[in-house]
C-alpha cells in the first residue's frame, strides 16, 4: 500500500467493488474511453488490469507543482474532504498535455497556468461545494498525464459544470491535446 | 522503450552489460549502498532487477521543476551532452529529501533551490566540463527520489568535488535525508 497511488477500474460486470455508476462518458479534446455501467476507486494501489475490466486508468498523487504558500493556506482553509455523505455525485476527467506544454520551464508554465488561466483562482471559488483531488500518471508511464476526481451534491452539478467550462476556455487549455469527461452517481 | 526511463544495475559478476566499474561508493548521509565492482547504466528501460545484481536503481526524467525559461536558455549554450569520449570518470549520486520538504508549496521550495542555495548557479559554473542529468524517482516509487548522473574528464575530478561540496553546504541540502556517493570509472 502506498497511499498517494490510485486505480480507477470501469467494468461492465456486476461482480467485485464497484462505488459509482457511469452516468456517461464524454471525449472533450481527442480520442473517446470506452462506455462501460461501472467504475471502482482503489486508493492506495496501482492494480493489474483485471481480467473483466473495460479500461483502467493510474494516477499518484505528488507534490504541489505551481501553487504558492500562500494559495495554498487559502485552498486549505476552504476545501473539503472526499467522501461526504451528501457527495453522491462525483467527475472523473483524464487529460493529456501537448509536447510544447512540457517543455516550457517551470516559470513559462506557471504564467500560463495561474497568471493568465487563474486556474488556482477559478476553482477555489467552487470550494468548499466541489471537492478535488489531482493525481499525476506521465512520470509513471499511465495512460493519462493527469486525472482529477471531483466529488459534489446533486444541487452542485451546475456549479461543476459551469467550472470546467471556465477552464476549458483558459489559454491553459490550449496545451490540452487529450481530455475525457466522465461523469458519475455513488452506487447504492 | 520509454527514453525518459532509466534503470542503473551494480553487479560483481563479468557477464552481462558493464559500462562502468565502480572505485567507491560513500555514504555522505544515511544508510549506504553495498560495494559492487561494476555499474551498468540501462538507457529507455526499468529493468527488473537482475538475480546476479547487487542493487539497482531506477528513475525517470521529467519537465523542469524550478529553472526558469530564462535560466534554460544559458544552461542549454552552455552544457555538454553525456557521451563525450573524453569523459571516462562518472559519477552517480542517489539522493532523498524530507517529508517537509516535499510539504513545501512551489514558491517555498523555487526559494530555497535557487534564490537561497543557488542550485542551479552554482552547476552552472562547471559547465561545460561536468555534464548532467537528472532523473526523478519518487513518484514511481523508486529506491531514492533523485538520481543525479555527472560525467566529466579525469583533469576535473578536483572540479566535481568542489561542486557536490559547495551544494552540500547549501540550505537545501538540510532538507537531503540521503545521500549516496558513487565514482566511477569507464569500463574498456
Amino acid at each position: 500500500m502506498d497511499s498517494a497511488r490510485v486505480t480507477f477500474v470501469a467494468s461492465g460486470s456486476p461482480g467485485g467493488k464497484t462505488d459509482w455508476l457511469i452516468d456517461r462518458i464524454s471525449a472533450i479534446v481527442g480520442g473517446p474511453l470506452a462506455t462501460a455501467p461501472r467504475l471502482a476507486r482503489h486508493d492506495g494501489v496501482w492494480l493489474d488490469t483485471p481480467p473483466a475490466s473495460t479500461w483502467v486508468v493510474r494516477g499518484v498523487r505528488s507534490n504541489i507543482r505551481y501553487t504558492t504558500g500562500r494559495e495554498q493556506q487559502r485552498l486549505v482553509a476552504a476545501q473539503a474532504e472526499l467522501g461526504r455523505p451528501t457527495s453522491t455525485c462525483a467527475a472523473l476527467i483524464p487529460i493529456d498535455k501537448s509536447d510544447a506544454w512540457w517543455a516550457l520551464a517551470q516559470d513559462e508554465r506557471r504564467a500560463i497556468f495561474e497568471d493568465t488561466s487563474r486556474h488556482i483562482a477559478i476553482g477555489a471559488e467552487y470550494l468548499p461545494r466541489i471537492a478535488r483531488r489531482l493525481y499525476h500518471g506521465r512520470d509513471i508511464g499511465a495512460a493519462f498525464h493527469f486525472l482529477t476526481w471531483f466529488e459534489y451534491a446533486p444541487e452542485d452539478v451546475g456549479a461543476f459544470d459551469e467550472l470546467v467550462g471556465r477552464l476549458r476556455e483558459t489559454e491553459e487549455w490550449r496545451y490540452v491535446t487529450r481530455e475525457v469527461d466522465i461523469r458519475l452517481t455513488r452506487s447504492g
